[in-house]
């Protein structure tokens, strides 16, 4: 079969790699409907160092099933399914606590595995890990139901982990997808107020549309002056941090009222946090970390099928599988916002 | 009237001072019955660079009402009276939702204004700030009454932010008086398992007493992995952190488990939190601050004066006012525990 392979910063190649089989009963062999480029793909795309064997790359997918190990009993051959992007057995103190990110028995996708963005894909603990959506759906909604397998679901993370709640005044930094599912997570929880923090006019007028009620426009400390000011003075409770670069986290605290919380998804390209004794005194928590996608789906599922919420709308480009290296291209030049991909 | 100031690095002395005298009409007098010497008093004690004016001492004491203003109705002349660390108009926002560190009209005790180490303090907004200790009280109970005024609160707040409930696991790092109090917190919140980490055998034995469930004397890596196999390999779901220095906060990060708080109330002597990649994928939160003991006081005053709990064990130590300086030198050298001061 056909998928992605990243072989070093900015090169990524369509190559003919094995076909997945059942190596496992719990396993399953799912054939992609659509998958998508991550916003954390860019990461290795921006600095990853050149390798022959390369990487396998994509994480999030909605496929059909098509053939299933011996063990397997919660999906059958022909099933719809979102893969979350991690895989979990489904039955570990973890997963049943809802952090599927910590499964005992979980793994990632890509590197020497399957990616999401190829033709098909073994998941593994296919029990633990697949939501089969019901039969009949409108192929319309395919997009909305590839956002739940990571973005809208780390979006809804961030608000979940941040507390937000009906009345509750947040800031969503950042207006990638990430940001802009944040947006539309708070609007979901009841936030009264959402101000985004981003300066790409289409993106922000979405995240309008998602529920912001206020775009801030301005970086740095003019960005946070304007926050101040739209919150007499206080910043607002919750902070929703949906980039993962020191700048951002600094912008988080410099605009959370105290006694709030800073909830962040970006996955951190920083190792260091400048947390220190005024943050302490101003009771600022820090939380947020990889979403447990899997716990959200079950939620957010009947929300894209009725129609409730259109977390799709974040992809505004679509390709091919070998449309995939102009995507990451895209992508990263700002083109285009999240590109989805249909092998 | 006499009081401590500090004057640098390991420079306390006893001095004539200004009485205090009303000056809003929301100030009360005090006339200090116990005060006390706190970690925090450490710091710049160990630091603090050379004043001739100096710095006045003390954050944490019970007195009586010697003075109120026009407007103070809540207090009345001869009530005994616990002061918390932190002064609070008790009407404004953050004072109603509990977070009176972050009073809009509130004030630290010490510096250039009065502090709990002198015979009598000016207490603003004495209306928020006090709580009445009902007539009659046993005077045995005095030190546990003083404990709630800081420490006792400050282990509470670890504990509450923490979210210690019936059940949960929790690693305390340090076993000075706030650790030893969160112990006891813990405790109080229902805590299933409660490690302690310390190796002064008496502190340790106390923080038994506390009910602490296992102590863990090593420090560093073979500390860390004491935790680790007492925990099945997972660490708790709780770490309160009770010592502000970086390297427990390090070790916090070594023994929570995925999905956990670290609740941090030790005064950060850091800038830099390590806080990156790899805690975010493991979803640790880090929580905590400075305690709105006033907040907790009416929840631990009932529990004092029925003798559910004892906080006020941790005062190993007595002096008078020209006994401070010796009690300074004494909880430096680790000789006391924590000394309470008698004017």
């Amino acid at each position: 079969m056909r998928a992605a392979v990243m072989h070093g910063a900015g090169d990524v190649r369509i190559e003919t790699v094995p076909d997945p089989v059942i190596q496992h009963p719990t396993d399953a062999v799912i054939r992609v409907i659509v998958g998508c480029i991550c916003g954390s793909d860019l990461w290795p795309y921006a600095s990853m160092e050149s390798s022959e064997t390369g990487r396998r790359m994509g994480h999030e997918f909605v496929g059909v099933v098509e053939e299933t190990g011996a063990d397997v009993t919660g999906v059958a051959v022909g099933d719809v399914v979102i893969v979350p992007f991690v895989s979990s057995d489904g039955t570990c103190d973890f997963c049943r606590e809802g952090l599927q990110t910590s499964c005992r028995h979980g793994a990632h996708w890509g590197g020497d595995g399957d990616g999401g963005q190829g033709e098909r894909v073994r998941v593994p603990q296919a029990d633990g890990t697949l939501v089969v959506v019901p039969a009949g759906f409108d192929e319309a909604l395919l997009p909305s139901l590839l956002a739940l397998s990571d973005v809208m679901s780390t979006g809804y993370h961030a608000a979940v982990t941040g507390g937000v709640a009906p009345g509750t005044t947040v800031t969503v930094i950042g207006d990638g997808a990430v940001g802009l599912s944040a947006v539309l997570s708070a609007t979901l929880l009841g936030a009264e107020q959402i101000i985004l923090m981003g300066h790409h006019q289409a993106r922000t007028d979405l995240g309008r549309e998602f529920g912001a009620t206020d775009v801030v426009t301005e970086r740095g400390d003019a960005g946070v002056a304007r926050v101040r000011e739209l919150t007499g003075g206080d910043g607002t409770r919750v902070v929703l941090e949906a980039v993962g670069l020191r700048p951002a986290l600094e912008t988080a605290f410099a605009v959370v009222r105290d006694g709030g919380v800073i909830s962040r998804v970006g996955a951190p390209q920083y190792s260091e946090v400048p947390f220190g004794f005024g943050d302490f005194m101003h009771n600022v928590t820090l939380t947020g970390g990889v979403a447990p996608a899997r716990a959200y789906i079950p939620t957010l599922l009947p929300l894209v099928l009725d129609g409730t919420i259109e977390p799709g709308r974040v992809f505004d480009r679509t390709v091919d599988l070998d449309g995939v290296p102009e995507g990451y291209r895209a992508m990263a030049a700002r083109e285009a916002l999240k590109v989805l991909v249909r092998p």
